[in-house]
C-alpha cells in the first residue's frame, strides 16, 4: 500500500521527495520508463538496493513447462514468461573507494521526478559516505520514443565539500540475480539465468554483448556507449567485457565545483530469426544514431514527441488536482506501453514489471485499445496487427479444440495459449469477440481502409467462424453459446453468458458487413453467401437470457437462481476471495469479481433499455467485490450513465489510484495498464458519456459534484474533436478536419471547423445509491481542492 | 485386447494354455492373487520377462507432489501413490548354470490356472534350455485368506531327460526396477526406489528386511522362510541378505525321476506408527504361524474359506458358460479385493495393479459394497469402517472448502484428497451420498446395530451436514445443489444434477431417521431437533429438474438444452473421447461417459415412474458412449427393468468381459473391481430385478433369451435366501433363518424356512430397442452354448 503522501500533487509530474525502502518495488513500477519496445523499471542507478530489477524487451520470453497434476487433451504443456534482459541501467559510483549505497552513510536529500511532458525520469541525491565525504548525484534517464532501440542516461556527480576520488562504473549485466517469487498465484515464475552468452566485446567506450535464450531460442543484443566529461586534468577510462556483460569505468579526482558527467547510451535488439552478426550490427547502428543525436538531441526529440501526444490526447480536470495528476500519469503509462510496440503485444503490465508472466490478455483490446484508438491510433493499429500476426497459432488452437476459425489465447506473449487453468483460460472465449470489438472500434474511429480490408477483415472473419462453430441452435431456433466463461472470473463454464453472447453477436454481424464491403477479399477468404448469411442468422437468433421474476439479466443462464455469497460472514482479510475460497464455491454462487454484465451494458449499450441498465446496475452492484483491477472503471462508466454520479466519481478514484496507491497490492511487479486506461475511460466514457459505434459519435456528458470542468480531445476519423464539460453545459469544438455530426444527450449537433457549439446538459432525476457487499464500497472520493 | 480364445472356457477356473508375451501385463492382472491386505500380481516366478512387476500392501503408499500450472486455494499439493513393495514372489531357476527364461530355449508346454474354489494359482511349464536340457517346473501360489499376512509358493522342478544341475534361488527384492509409465493420464505415476532400507538379516532359511518409505514414512517389513525337499544325497543351502532384499539358494543335482521342491513362506507387515522391532516381530510371528500350518495346511484352510464363500455367494448360470465363468471370476476378484482389508480401502483396481495410483473412489461404495453386503457382509463393514477412519481429514477438508460436516475425497489411499483436477474431483460431491448409500444398504441388509449406532450414524450425519451446507433454498422454497459434478465425467460443475440431488435427499432423510433411533448418540453428535428437521426439510424440498418439452429428466439443469455431440463425425479411434477432445467441449454438449441419470434410476428406483424410466433410458442410451468401465452394468440393470432384455444381456457381456477381454485397454495395470462387481449386479439386480431399501426386498426377475436359468444366493439379515429364475417362473427359498416377506413382480411372497415358493413371471410387452451413438452399441452377446 502506498500512502496518499508518498508523492507530491502536481499536474504534470510524479515526484517523490523521500526514499522509503519498503516501497522500492512499487516505485520502480510507477516510475518505470518504456516505449513499447524497451522497458526499464526505475531501479536505482547503482542497482542495489532493489525491489525487483527489471529490463524488458517486448516479445523476449523464455519457455517453461506448465505442469498439470492430471493432464488432459488440449492443455498447454509449455508457457512463456517474460525475462529480465541485460540490465543497461546500472551506473555504480565509488566515492573514495566507498560504494555509493543509500543503505549506508547518510542520504541527505532524495528526489525522483517523472516528467510527463519531458518523458524523463530524473533523480537528485545528496549523500554522505560513511567516511564523511558528501556528493551530489543527478541522474536523468529516458527510454526514447523516437529511437525505439535506444535508452540513455545522463549521470553527474560532484563533491559537496572537499576533494574526492570518484569512480563511475557503467555496467551491462545479463542474468542478474532475481529475488525469489512469492506463492501468490498471480506472481510471476522467476526464471534464473535464462540467457546463454554468444558474444561479448569491449571496444573503446563501447561494450557489446549477444545472448540467446536457452529454450525459446531468441537472440538478444545489448550494447552501450559512453561520453565522459570531467576535469581537464584527466579522467581515466577503462572498459572490459565478460560473458554476462561488461563494465566501463571513468575515474577521476574532483575538487569542489568540479563535476564528472557520464552520458550512457544503451541500445537493444532481438530476433528469433536473425544471425548473431545481424542483431549485433543492429545495436551498433542504433548506438551510432543515438551518439549522433547526442543526449540533448534525444531529450528534445522526446519532448517534441510528447508535445504532439498531449496536444492530441490531454484530459484537463478542474476541481480535483489529484485526479488531474493521476489521469496524466495514466495516459503517460498507456502511451509508454503502446507507443512503439510495432506488432508486439501490449502486456497487462506493459513493460514495467514481470507480473502476469508478461502476458497480454483481453484487457488490452477491451480497455487499452479504445483509449489508444482515440488518442494515438497508430499504436492501436500496431497492437491489432500483433494479434493478426498470431492468427496462425490461433487457427491451429481452434482446430485442436475441434472448432472452426481462430481461437486466440487467453494469455500469451508470442501467440500460443499459455493458460494453465482452462476454466478461466480456454473457456473464456470472449477474448475473441473482444479482439473483434477493438477492430470494429478502430475502423469506426479511423476509417483506416487498408487496415479494414487487410488484417481487420481477417480478424473479424476468423473470430466469426469461431463463434458460429462454438454455438448451436436449439429446437426453438435460438442460438446458444454454452459452457463458456465471461469476464467475471468468479463464475465459469456457464451457458449463454450475456456479455459473451452480445459481443459474439456484434462480431458476427461486423464480419458479414465488412466482408460485403470487400467482396474480393471475402472471396479470397472463402466466404460464400451462405456462410455470411449463417453469421447474420446466428447473430439475429442470439439468445440473451432474462430473469422475468427479478427483472434483471442474469450474467449467465441460471446465475440469478444461485445462492448469494455470504458477504456478511466474509471478513475484510478474506479478500481477494480467490486466495481464501475454492473456485468451486465461488463459481456456484452469486458473487462477481469484476464487471461482466455491467461491461456488456457499456460496450453493447444499444442492447439494453435505460430501465434495464438501471435495474441491472443496481443488482450487480451489490454482488461485485472488485477483486480485479478491471472493474472500477466500468462501474464508473455505468454508474454515471444510470445516474449515480457520485458513485461513479468514487470508482474513478479507485481506477485512477490503482497503482499510485497500490490498491491491489501488486503494483510491485508492474503497473496495471488496463486500469490506467480505465482512468481515461471513466472520465471520457463515464462523465463525458462517449459511446461510438456504427459511425455514430454519441456524448451524454454530466459531471459529479467533485469536478467543475472536464475537457478532453479525441482523435476521430482524422479530426481532432475537443469537448469541454461543465455542470450546466458542454462545448464541442472541431479542432481540425471536415465537419461532423455528433449526438449530445440524444440531440444531433453539427460541428464545422473551429466553431464551438455549446449545449445545455439536461437535468437528471437522482436515484438512490445502490449498496455494495459489506466492506467493498469504494473509498469516497474527496478532492483535496474542495 | 485379449482375444476370446486366450482362456479356456470352464466353470470354476481361468486357464491359459499358451504364453503370449504381448499379453503378459494383462494376464498378470487377471491371474493376480490377493486377500485385501497383500496383493501379488501374477508375475512369472523368475521375475523376467514381466509386464509390470507388482507386490502391494493395502495402505502402503508414497507421497508425490501434485503440480499445478496455476495454483489456487484448496487444490491438494500432495498425492498418494501405491508403491510396489518388496517382491516376495521371485524364484529363479538355473539349469546347468543357464537361467530359466521363457524368452530363450524352447517352451514346450505352458499352463497357468487360477482355481476359484481352491484359491490357488498354479503354473506348469516344460522347458528346454538353449543347451538342450529339459525340465518340468510346477509352481503353485497362494495369498492366504486365513492368515492375512502370509503368502506362499510351492515350487517343484524335475529334469525330463538326463541328469541336471539345478539351482533354485528364492529372492526378496525391494525397489524393483519398473517399466516407464505411458503418457495416458489414467496411468499411474511410477515412483522409483521409494523404499529406504532400515534392516536386513539372513538367519538359516529365513531372510528379513525392513524398509521405510521416504516421504510418507511408512515402515514395511517383509520376510521369507523356506522348506526344501530334494534328493537324499544332498542339497546345498545358502542365504544372504542385502539392503534391498535377500537371496536363499538351494542347489543340487537331479537325476530323471528326482525332484527339488521348495516351499516359500512370505510374510508382510507394515505400520505408520510402530517401531522397526515392532514390525519385524510381526513378520517373524506370521512366518512361524505359516510354518506351523505348513503348505498343506495353508492350502486346505484356503479351500475351506472359499467353500464357505461360494456356498453363500455363488451365482449359477445356465445357457452361457462363458458368462458363468466370468461371473465366478468376477466374484473371486471382488472377494480378493475386499476379504481381509480390515479398515483399509478397496482400491479401484484392488491389489492387482498400480492403476489409478492405487486410489479408492466412489465406485467402491456404489458398485463393490452392494455386492459384498449381500455376499460377504463383514468385508462391506470393514470397507465402511475404513471410510469412517478417514472422517477427520474429511471434516478438515469440508472446513477448508467452507462447508459443514465431512467432504470425503474423490480419490485417496489414506483419506486425504488426491485429485489434481477439481472439476472432476472436489466438485464430484456425490461420493459423500454414495458412502451414505452404502451405509444405508449395509444396515438395511444386515441389521448390524453396532455398526449403525457407531460408524454408520457418524457417516450419515457428517455427510447430511455437508449436503445441508452445500445446497440452498431458492425464492420458491426449492432446495438446490449448484455447481457440482455427477457420475458422468463428460459433464461437470452443473446445477441440480439429478443423481446427486436424489442421493443427497436419501442421505438427509436417512441421517435424520437413524439419529432419531439413537437419541443418545445423536445428542453426542450435537444434533438437535432443529438440525434434524432442517435435513428433512431440505430433502422434502429437493429440486429435481424435469424437461417438460422432451418428457425426460435432464441429467443436470440445462443438460437437454445443450447441443448433442456430433457422433456422426466422431471416428471409432477417437474413443475414449477424453483423449481426443478437450473437457470444455465435452462438458457443454450432450454426451455421456457413463450412466448418471440411469444410475439414479437404479439406486433411487422409487423416485421415477415406470414410464419415466423407459423414456429416460431410451433418451440417455443414444448419448452414452461408455468410455468408463462403470457404465455397462448399470445400463444392463436398467435395460432389463424397462424391457430391453437382450440389450441388457449385451451389457452384461461387456461388464463381464471388461478384464477377461481387456475392453478398456487398461487391464494391464489391474482389473476393474467395480466392473467385476457389476457382473453380479447385472445378473442379480438386472435379471433378478433385486432392489432393496427401507426394509423391503423386491424382485422382478426376467431372463434374456440367451439364458435358461439363473440362480443366486443372498445373505440378507442373517438369512440365506436362494433365488432360482427360469423363463416361466422364479423360485424363492429361505435356506436358513427366520421367515421373511419379499416382493415378486409387485406381489408379496411370504417365505418360511426351506419351503421353496414358486411364482410365475408375468409376460412383458416388448419395446423397440433404443440405439446407441454410432459405433458404440455393445457387442451382441452370443452364448457359445447356443
Amino acid at each position: 500500500m502506498i500512502f496518499q503522501d508518498s508523492f507530491t500533487v502536481e499536474p504534470w509530474a510524479l515526484r517523490e521527495t523521500h526514499l522509503d525502502l519498503s516501497l522500492l518495488a512499487q516505485t520502480e513500477s510507477v516510475f518505470a520508463l518504456a516505449n513499447g519496445h524497451i522497458g526499464w523499471r526505475a531501479n536505482l542507478d547503482e542497482g542495489e538496493p532493489h525491489g525487483l530489477p527489471g529490463s524488458y524487451l517486448n516479445g523476449v520470453y523464455e519457455l517453461r513447462p506448465l505442469p498439470h497434476a492430471e493432464s488432459a487433451y488440449g492443455l498447454p504443456e509449455s508457457g512463456q514468461t517474460v525475462i529480465n534482459v541485460s540490465n543497461g541501467k546500472l551506473i555504480r559510483l565509488f566515492v573514495d573507494d566507498e560504494p555509493f549505497d543509500v543503505r549506508y552513510g547518510q542520504l541527505q536529500r532524495h528526489e525522483r521526478l517523472l516528467d510527463f511532458r519531458a518523458g524523463l525520469l530524473s533523480r537528485r541525491v545528496e549523500w554522505t559516505s560513511p567516511a564523511g565525504q558528501s556528493v551530489r548525484v543527478t541522474s536523468t534517464r529516458l527510454v526514447s520514443f523516437t529511437q525505439r532501440a535506444v535508452a540513455a542516461i545522463c549521470y553527474e556527480v560532484e563533491p559537496v565539500d572537499g576533494q574526492a576520488r570518484i569512480a563511475v562504473q557503467s555496467e551491462l549485466l545479463a542474468n542478474e540475480q532475481q529475488p525469489t517469487a512469492s506463492r501468490d498465484p498471480r506472481m510471476t515464475a522467476v526464471l534464473e539465468s535464462p540467457l546463454a552468452s554468444e558474444f561479448e566485446a569491449a571496444d573503446g567506450n563501447i561494450i557489446v554483448t549477444v545472448h540467446k535464450t536457452k529454450r525459446s531460442g531468441l537472440r538478444v543484443a545489448a550494447a552501450m556507449d559512453h561520453a565522459v566529461d570531467g576535469p581537464d586534468d584527466g579522467v581515466r577510462i577503462e572498459s572490459r567485457a565478460f560473458p554476462d556483460g561488461g563494465i566501463f569505468t571513468a575515474t577521476t579526482v574532483l575538487k569542489p565545483g568540479q563535476k564528472l558527467r557520464m552520458i550512457k547510451f544503451v541500445a537493444y535488439g532481438w530476433s528469433g530469426e536473425r544471425s548473431l552478426t545481424g542483431v549485433r550490427a543492429q545495436v551498433w547502428a542504433a548506438l551510432s544514431a543515438a551518439r549522433q543525436s547526442g543526449w540533448d538531441g534525444l531529450v528534445s526529440e522526446q519532448r517534441e514527441f510528447l508535445d504532439e501526444f498531449w496536444d492530441r490526447a490531454d484530459v484537463e480536470i478542474d476541481g480535483d488536482t489529484e485526479i488531474q495528476q493521476a489521469a496524466r500519469f495514466a495516459l503517460f503509462h498507456v502511451l509508454q506501453a503502446g507507443a512503439r510496440g510495432e506488432t508486439r503485444a501490449i502486456p497487462a503490465k506493459g513493460l514495467t514489471g514481470p507480473g502476469y508472466d508478461g502476458h497480454a490478455f483481453w484487457d488490452t483490446e477491451t480497455f487499452v485499445l479504445p483509449v489508444l484508438t482515440l488518442t494515438n491510433p497508430d499504436s492501436a493499429a500496431d497492437a491489432l496487427r500483433w494479434r493478426h500476426s498470431t492468427l496462425q497459432p490461433a487457427i491451429e488452437r481452434a482446430a485442436q479444440l475441434g472448432l472452426k476459425g481462430a481461437a486466440f489465447p487467453w494469455r500469451t506473449i508470442a501467440g500460443q495459449e499459455c493458460s494453465g487453468y482452462w476454466p478461466a483460460g480456454t473457456a473464456a472465449f470472449h477474448v475473441n469477440a473482444d479482439i473483434a470489438d477493438a477492430v470494429i472500434r478502430y475502423i469506426d474511429a479511423t476509417g483506416d481502409e487498408d487496415f479494414a480490408r487487410g488484417p481487420g477483415l481477417d480478424l473479424l472473419v476468423y473470430t466469426a467462424r469461431l463463434w458460429r462453430s462454438l454455438g448451436h441452435h436449439d429446437a426453438m431456433g435460438r442460438f446458444h453459446i454454452d459452457g463458456v466463461t465471461g469476464p467475471d472470473e468468479y463464475s465459469a463454464i456457464a451457458d449463454n453468458n450475456v456479455y459473451t453472447n452480445l459481443m459474439a453477436q456484434q462480431n458476427l454481424v461486423a464480419a458479414a458487413d465488412l466482408a460485403k464491403q470487400h467482396p474480393d477479399r471475402a472471396h479470397e477468404l472463402g466466404i460464400d453467401v451462405e456462410e455470411a448469411a449463417s453469421w447474420r442468422d446466428a447473430a439475429e437468433a442470439m439468445h440473451i437470457p432474462y430473469d422475468d421474476t427479478l427483472g434483471v439479466h442474469p450474467q449467465s443462464e441460471m446465475f440469478t437462481r444461485h445462492q448469494v455469497w455470504d458477504f456478511e460472514h466474509t471478513s475484510p482479510d478474506q479478500y481477494p476471495l480467490l486466495l481464501h475460497f475454492a473456485y468451486f464455491d465461488l463459481y456456484r454462487k452469486q458473487v462477481v469479481k469484476q464487471a461482466d454484465l455491467v461491461l456488456a451494458m457499456q460496450l453493447r449499450s444499444e442492447s439494453f433499455t435505460a430501465e434495464q441498465k438501471a435495474r441491472n446496475f443496481d443488482y450487480y452492484e451489490q454482488l461485485t467485490v472488485r477483486d480485479s483491477s478491471l472493474s472500477a472503471c466500468t462501474q464508473a462508466v455505468m454508474a454515471a450513465e444510470v445516474g449515480h454520479l457520485d458513485l461513479a466519481f468514487d470508482y474513478l478514484g479507485e481506477a485512477a489510484f490503482m497503482d499510485l496507491r497500490d490498491l491491489e497490492h501488486n503494483t510491485q511487479d508492474g503497473v496495471h495498464i488496463a486500469s490506467l486506461a480505465g482512468t481515461w475511460i471513466a472520465l471520457v466514457n463515464g462523465f463525458g458519456g462517449l459511446r461510438h459505434a456504427n459511425g455514430e459519435v454519441i456524448f451524454a456528458p454530466r459531471l459529479p459534484g467533485g469536478l467543475t470542468r472536464l475537457a478532453f480531445t479525441l482523435f476521430i476519423r482524422g479530426r481532432r474533436l475537443r469537448v469541454e464539460v461543465t455542470h450546466p453545459s458542454a462545448t464541442y469544438t472541431l479542432a481540425d478536419g471536415d465537419s461532423i455530426e455528433i449526438v449530445h444527450h440524444g440531440h444531433k449537433v453539427h460541428l464545422t471547423s473551429k466553431k464551438p457549439q455549446t449545449r445545455e446538459i439536461p437535468a437528471m432525476t437522482p436515484r438512490p445509491r445502490p449498496g455494495q457487499p459489506p466492506g467493498r464500497a469504494p473509498v469516497p472520493r474527496r478532492p483535496l481542492d474542495s
